[in-house]
C-alpha cells in the first residue's frame, strides 16, 4: 500500500515526532492513534524466535512462546552454506509471521576477536566476507517473508566485558578490512530493515551517537535504507544519538529521551529536519511491517523440526577421525558416555535463549539410528553443574568404557562458563570432563568425542581420542543430527569458520583482550583469526575452513579467464571438483587471494570466495568464482577507499585455509595512481625510485661526496648506498659540505614536485 | 679549575653564541679564540675507539687510527659483569687520552626490538634494566678516565630501515618501561657528559627537536647535566631542535644552523635565555674535558689485547653442550672448518667499526691451545662473499669431517648480512654456511658449532650439532678467547641478553616491523624480548639470561627480609649458590619480580636484580640484592608517574628466565591512592566494589527491577549478574521503568562524589 510518508510526517507535532523515536515498553515501537501510525513489536533471536509472554517480567527475559531452535550461528556458519540459512531465515520469517513479530533482532555479524567472547555463539566467523555473506543470505530468508531483521551489534562489539562501557580502539584500516567488512556485505548484499547499534565505544564515541558509523559510513557509504535501533540500554545522551543517525532507541526510556530531543530541537541543538528524518525512516520500515503482514499465518512446526536438524547435520564439524573409525557400524558394545547426552547443551545462554518446540534426546536418537544390531549402555561420567569430579561417577564411566567396543563421549561447555554477558577467562573444559576423557581414554583406545559448545576449547587430550565431532550449539534437533552423522547416515560436511588454537595465548588478542579498564586496543591490528596464524606461522590445533568428509575430493583444472586486467575489470576462476571416495558427500571449495608483494603490511591470504557443492561418488563438477577490485583491494587511508596495487596476486584454491591444493599467479593493474608530494624529509631512495625524480637528483648526488665512489672497497660503499637511501633531502644538505643550501633545496623542492604533476591523479 | 662560564657567556656576542652550537667539522665542536673556547674532538666507537686521521674523507667514515678493539655491546652484555664492563670503559678512556678526543660516542643503549634490526651488535640487550646497567657501567669506566660518553641514540632508535625520517609510535608505558627507561638507569647513574638525540621521530616528532624528551624527561626528570648532541645529520628545523633542548648539531652545518638560530632570536622566536643556558651545557662540558686532559697520556696495547680476550671470555655464550662434548680433549684429530676461522668476524659495519691493534687469527690460536697432543687440520668450507656453495669447498669439507676425531665448524654473518645502515630482512645464515652444517653433521656426529654474529639466527640444523658456542663479535682477541672456552682453559660464563627465537616470526615487532612507509607502530607494546615470550606461552629456541657453563650451580636459601612493606621502603634479598662442580665457574643469579595480580596487563615476570659470582668447586657464596618501589611498579598513565598496586609479589630467583628455581611470596603496600571520580557512565559493578558507593548504590537496586532476586532459576539470574556488573548508571535509568530520572542521577553522582572524598589522595 502507497503511503505519502512526508504527507504524515508534516502533520505531526514536534513531541509526537519524538516520541516515535523510543519504544512503548521492551519490546514494541510507539504508535499515534490520531494519525494511524501502528505499534509493531521485534523480538530476540537470530536462531530462533523469542517472543516474549505479555505476562513477562519487564527486563524482557522470560517466559517465552515455543519456537524452533536453530544451530546458533558458530554452527550456521560452519555450513558454509548460503541456500541453507536462507532457509532456516524462511523458517524463522514464518515463525514471526505466526507469532505477529514485525521485526526479529538479528543476525550478530560480529567478528570473532578473541575466543573467549561470551557471545561468540550467536556471531558467524572470524572472516569478514564469510560472515557477511552468511548474514545476507539469514537477512533475505527472513526479510522474504515480509519480517525484518536486525543486523548487529554495530559495531566493534567484540566482547561482553565491560561491554556498555568500553572503548575499542581500532585503527581505520583494521576496521574497514576486518570489523566493519562484515557488516557491509550484508548490509549491501541483505539490506536489513534495521540494524542495531552496539554498546561499546569505538574511538572515543559511543556507537549510539558515532555520526561516522550511523551515518557517513552506514548510510551515506553502504546506502542502508531502513532504521538504526540502540541495543537495548545502549543510548547514552539521546540527542546526540539522534543526530548521529540513531533513529529508535530501546526499550522504552519512559519519555525521557523524547523529551531530552524536544527540548534540542526547541533549544535549536537539533534539526527539526534530522527528527523529520528518523521519523521517516521508522515509518517507512514500520509501514513495510504492516503491508508484508501475513493474516493468520502458521507455521508446521514438525517441517522445522526436520529443517532443524538437517541443518544441524551440516553445522557439524568432524575435526578428527584417525583410523576412519567414523562411521561408526551398527553393532557391538556402544557405550554412551557423559551427561551432555542426556542434557544436551543446544543453544546459547543471553538474549537469544529460546523455549524449542521440542528436543531431541540424544542418547535416545542414537539407539534409533543404532537398531537393535548395537547394544547402547550409558554412564553420565561427571555433573553438569559442577567442576569437581564425582569419583563414583567417574568408575562408573570407566567400567564401561572397558567393557565397549567403542566410547561415544560427550563433553562441552555448560552455560555457566559460556554467555552472553560475560567473556570465558581460559579456554578450557570442565575440570571433571577433562579428568573422564583421560580416565576412559585411558582404557578404550576406541574413544570418539562429540562436543558441545559454542566456541574453541583447548584439547591437551586430543591424542587420546580417535574423532572429533564439533557439534556446536545444535539446536532442538542436534541428536539426530550426531546420531546420523556418527553411523554414517550422514555424511559431515561442516568446516570451521574460525580457528581452533592450540592454546588461549595463540590467540592474537591475546595481550589487548579484554583491554585495561574500559579501554581495549585492537593492537593486533587487521591479523584476526587465520591471518594471524598464517602471518605468524603459528600452527592452529584446527586451522579455518578445516573440516574431516567420509568420503575424498580431487581438485584440479584450476582456470582463469585472464591472467591480466585492470582493477575495473573482474576475473572468473574456474576449478573441477571430483568425489573420489565412495559415499555421497559435499565440499566447500575455498579461495583465498594473495597480494605477492605489498607496499603495506598484509594478510599471507584472504578468503574471496566459497561454493559448497555435493557430489556423487564418481562424480565431478566445476564451480566458478568472480574476482573483482575489492577482491584484490586494501582499504587506503590516504585515499579513504578501497585499492589495488598493481602487481602479481596469487589465487589459492583449497581445502582450508592450510590445506591450498591449487595456485595460478595474475596480474592486476591499477588504474588509480596516488600523487606523490616531496619535502625536505623525502628521501634519497624514495626519489632515486621515481624516474622524473631521480634524473634531477641524481645531477645533484654527482657533485655531493656522495658522488664519488670507492672509499676502502665494496663493503664500505655499500654502508654508504644504504646511508644515502636512507637520508633524507635536508640530511644532503647536511652532508654536502655547503653546497647545498636551505634556498637551494626550496627551489629544488619546487622542481621535484612540478616534475611530479600527472594529470588525472587522485590528490 | 674553576671558572665563571655565566660570566664568559655575557662576554660573548649572539653570533659567537650561536656558532658553539655546531660542530666545527665532522668530529670538532667549534671555538672562540678570543675568548679563549677551545674546540674538542668526538670519535665514534662503543667497543674502541675509530679516531679518523685528518687527512680522511668528509663523510667521517674511513682510515681511522689503531685501537683496540673489544667486543662489541652484544657481547659485553652477555657478560652481565658490570664491573668488567667497568674496565673496559677505563681502557677505552685511556686510548681517549693518548689521542686526544674528549668524548667517546657511546654507549647506545637502543633495546633490540626485533632481531632484525642492523645494528643490534651494538646494542646491550632486550632488557631495559641490563640494559641500563651495563651502560652505566660502560659510562663510569670511560668517564672515570677524564673522557666524556655519548648515551644514544635517545630514543626509540631500534632500526636502521628508513631511520632518518620513520616515525616510531609508541604508547607512553611502553616508552617509559622499555624504550625510555634502558637511558633512564644510564643517565641517573651514569650521568654521561652528553646524549646522542636519535635521528627519527618519535610520535609525530623529529627526537631532534622534541622537547619533552630532551627537557621534560631528560634534564628535568632525569636531572641530565650535560648536554645533547645530534646525531650526525639528525637536526631537522635547526632553532626548533634548540628550543626543545638540543645543544649541539654535528657535524657542521656550514654555518646553516648557527644563522638559524640568530635570526631566531632575532625575530623573537628563541629566547636568547635558552640559547644562554645551551651555551652554559655545551661550556661546561668542554672545559670539563680541557681539565680533564692528562698531558702525554698513553696506554699499553698488549695490556688492553689481555684485558680484550678476558672479556670476549665471558662474553661467549655456550648454548649448547650435549653429552658433554666441550670442553674438548687437546688431543685426537680436529677439523677446523669455515672461512671466518682464518678470516674472523669481531666487529659490526658503520660508525663502530675500528681498526685494531693487533687481530688473533683463530685457527692459529686453536693449535696454540691445543698443544702438540692433537693434529688440526683447516678447510675453508665455504667463501664468505658470496652465498653460493662452491662443491669443491664443500667436498673438502665433508672430506676433512669424515676423518676427524671431532669438527669446529665457524659459522655466522657476513658484515652485508648485518650493519649500521640497513636492517636483516631474515635470520638465516648464507645458504652455503647451512648446506655446510648440515652436510659435515651427515657424516659427523661430533661436531661443535661457533657463531660470530651480532645477532640471532635460527637454527634449524640444531638437532645436527652436540654444541653450539655463540661467540657473538668478539673483537680482536676472540680467537685466544674462542680456544681457551672450547679446550676448557676458561669456563663458559656468558648468559644470552636477548631470545633466540625458534623462528623470525615467533618476535613480537613481526607485525609491525619495520613498518609501513615512515610508520611504525609498537604494537606489541610492553611485550618485547621474554616479556613476549613468556606472555604468549611461546618457546623460544634458547631464552633470555641463558647460558651454560662447564660446572654446575645448586641454588638455596632465598630469605626476603621481610615478607611485607610499604611502597616507600625497600626490601633485602638473600640466596646462596654452590658451585657443585668439579670446575671454577662463574654463575649469574637473576632476580625477576612477579606482580600476581595487577588490574593492568604485566609481563609474566621482569628482571629487577643480577650478580655475578666467582665460585671454586665446593664453594658456597651468598649473594644479596635490594628491591625498591621501582622493582615492583608500573608505569601509571593517570598518575604519570611509577606506581606500585597493593597486592602480592613473587620474587624469582633462577638461571635463567625460563629457568627459575626459587621463588618467594611478599605484599607491598601502596601509600598512594587514586581518587575515584564517578560519572553517568560508571558501571554498578565498579560501584559496589568501593564500599562507600556500594552502601549507596546498594538500596537503589533494591528499588529497581534488578533488586527482585529469582527468575526461572540461578542460570538465568547469574546472568542478570553478570548483566548489571557491566551496567552504566544512566543504563540503570533506562531499566529503572522511570524510577530513576537523569535529575535523579545527578544527585545520586553528588553523593557519590562527596562519599568518594579522601584527604591526602592523589587526584
Amino acid at each position: 500500500m502507497k503511503r505519502n510518508i512526508q504527507e504524515l510526517i508534516s502533520q505531526m507535532t514536534l513531541e509526537e515526532k519524538a516520541s516515535l523515536c523510543s519504544g512503548l515498553d521492551f519490546w514494541h515501537t510507539k504508535g499515534v492513534e490520531r494519525l494511524g501510525i501502528p505499534s509493531v513489536m521485534m523480538t530476540d533471536g537470530p536462531h530462533g524466535l523469542r517472543k516474549q509472554r505479555a505476562s513477562a517480567d519487564n527486563l524482557g527475559l522470560f517466559d517465552s512462546v515455543p519456537a524452533t531452535c536453530f544451530p546458533s550461528a558458530a554452527g550456521l556458519a560452519s555450513s558454509w552454506d548460503r541456500e541453507l540459512i536462507g532457509k532456516v531465515g524462511v523458517a524463522l520469517g514464518e515463525e514471526c509471521q505466526a507469532e505477529d513479530v514485525a521485526i526479529l533482532l538479528g543476525p550478530g555479524v560480529n567478528i570473532k576477536r578473541s575466543p573467549l567472547c561470551g557471545r561468540n555463539f550467536e556471531y558467524f566467523s572470524e572472516d569478514p566476507y564469510l560472515s557477511s555473506e552468511m548474514a545476507a543470505a539469514h537477512i533475505q530468508g527472513v526479510q522474504s517473508q515480509g519480517v525484518g531483521t536486525s543486523l548487529k551489534h554495530f559495531a566493534v562489539n567484540n566482547q561482553e566485558h565491560r561491554r556498555m562501557t568500553t572503548n575499542a580502539v581500532v585503527d581505520e584500516r583494521t576496521l574497514r578490512e576486518i570489523y566493519l567488512a562484515s557488516f557491509e556485505g550484508a548490509v549491501k548484499k541483505g539490506q536489513p530493515w534495521t540494524v542495531m547499534c552496539a554498546y561499546n565505544q569505538l574511538n572515543g564515541e559511543y556507537c549510539a551517537e558515532n555520526e561516522r558509523l550511523l551515518t557517513d559510513i552506514l548510510k551515506d557509504d553502504w546506502g542502508h535504507e531502513g532504521f538504526v535501533v540502540s541495543d537495548w540500554g545502549a543510548v547514552n545522551e539521546r540527542a546526540d544519538g539522534l543526530a548521529a543517525g540513531l533513529e529508535l532507541e530501546m526499550p522504552t526510556s519512559n519519555g525521557a529521551g523524547d523529551r531530552k530531543i524536544v527540548e534540542s530541537v526547541k533549544s535549536g541543538r537539533l534539526s527539526e529536519k534530522k527528527l523529520d528524518s528518523a521519523v521517516e525512516r521508522i515509518l517507512n520500515i514500520v509501514f513495510m511491517a504492516v503491508d508484508s503482514k501475513k493474516p493468520d499465518a502458521s507455521y508446521d512446526p514438525e517441517a522445522h523440526h526436520i529443517l532443524a536438524r538437517a541443518v544441524a547435520r551440516e553445522s557439524m564439524v568432524l575435526l578428527k577421525n584417525e583410523d576412519g573409525i567414523l562411521p561408526l557400524p551398527k553393532s557391538g558394545k556402544i557405550a554412551v558416555i557423559g551427561q551432555l547426552a542426556k542434557q544436551p547443551r543446544y543453544q546459547g545462554g543471553g538474549s537469544s535463549h529460546i523455549k524449542p518446540t521440542k528436543l531431541e534426546d540424544i542418547s535416545e536418537e542414537l539407539a534409533k539410528s543404532a537398531g537393535s544390531g548395537a547394544e547402547i549402555a550409558y554412564a553420565q561420567g561427571y555433573e553438569l553443574n559442577g567442576d569437581q569430579t564425582n569419583p563414583q561417577l567417574l568408575k562408573e564411566a570407566i567400567k564401561l568404557a572397558e567393557d565397549a567396543s567403542v566410547v561415544i563421549l560427550f563433553v562441552g561447555l555448560p552455560d555457566r562458563y559460556e554467555s552472553e554477558g560475560f567473556d570465558r577467562e581460559h579456554l578450557n573444559l570442565p575440570l571433571n570432563q577433562s579428568q573422564l576423557i583421560e580416565a576412559v581414554t585411558a582404557v578404550q583406545k576406541r574413544t570418539v568425542l562429540v562436543l558441545s559448545n559454542g566456541a574453541p576449547v583447548e584439547m591437551p587430550w586430543i591424542g587420546g581420542v580417535k574423532a572429533v565431532l564439533e557439534a556446536y550449539l545444535g539446536g532442538q534437533a542436534l541428536g539426530g543430527a550426531i546420531a546420523d552423522l556418527l553411523f554414517g547416515d550422514a555424511n559431515p560436511c561442516g568446516k570451521l569458520a574460525e580457528t581452533f588454537p592450540v592454546q588461549l595465548s595463540d590467540n592474537s588478542s591475546y595481550l589487548n583482550f579484554p583491554g585495561d579498564g574500559d579501554l581495549v586496543e585492537y593492537k593486533e591490528g587487521i591479523y584476526v583469526g587465520y591471518r594471524y596464524y598464517d602471518k605468524k606461522k603459528l600452527r592452529p590445533l584446527f586451522p579455518f575452513g578445516h573440516g574431516l568428509s567420509y568420503t575424498t575430493f580431487e581438485y584440479s583444472g584450476l582456470v582463469l579467464d585472464k591472467d591480466e586486467m585492470d582493477d575495473t575489470d573482474s576475473v572468473n576462476v574456474s576449478v573441477n571438483i571430483k568425489n573420489t571416495g565412495s559415499r555421497v558427500g559435499k565440499e566447500t571449495v575455498q579461495l583465498y587471494v594473495r597480494d605477492v608483494h605489498s607496499s603495506v603490511s598484509r594478510p599471507e591470504k584472504e578468503l574471496k570466495g566459497f561454493v559448497k557443492v555435493a557430489l556423487k561418488p564418481g562424480e565431478e563438477k566445476t564451480v566458478t568464482f568472480t574476482l573483482d577490485k575489492r577482491s584484490f583491494a586494501y582499504f587506503n587511508m590516504e585515499l579513504n577507499d578501497w585499492h589495488v596495487e598493481t602487481g602479481e596476486f596469487e589465487i589459492l584454491v583449497g581445502k582450508s585455509s592450510a590445506d591450498i591444493v591449487l595456485k595460478r599467479t595474475m596480474r592486476v593493474n591499477s588504474t588509480i595512481t596516488i600523487a606523490k608530494t616531496y619535502t625536505r624529509n623525502s628521501t634519497v631512495g624514495d626519489l632515486m625510485e621515481d624516474p622524473q625524480a631521480a634524473s634531477i637528483v641524481g645531477d645533484l648526488l654527482k657533485h655531493s661526496p656522495f658522488g664519488s665512489s670507492n672509499h676502502e672497497g665494496e663493503e664500505m660503499s655499500e654502508l654508504m648506498a644504504a646511508f644515502l637511501k636512507y637520508l633524507p633531502l635536508r640530511g644532503l644538505a647536511s652532508f654536502s659540505g655547503g653546497g647545498l643550501t636551505d634556498e637551494s633545496l626550496d627551489s629544488l623542492l619546487e622542481r621535484l614536485n612540478q616534475a611530479n604533476f600527472i594529470p588525472n591523479v587522485v590528490k
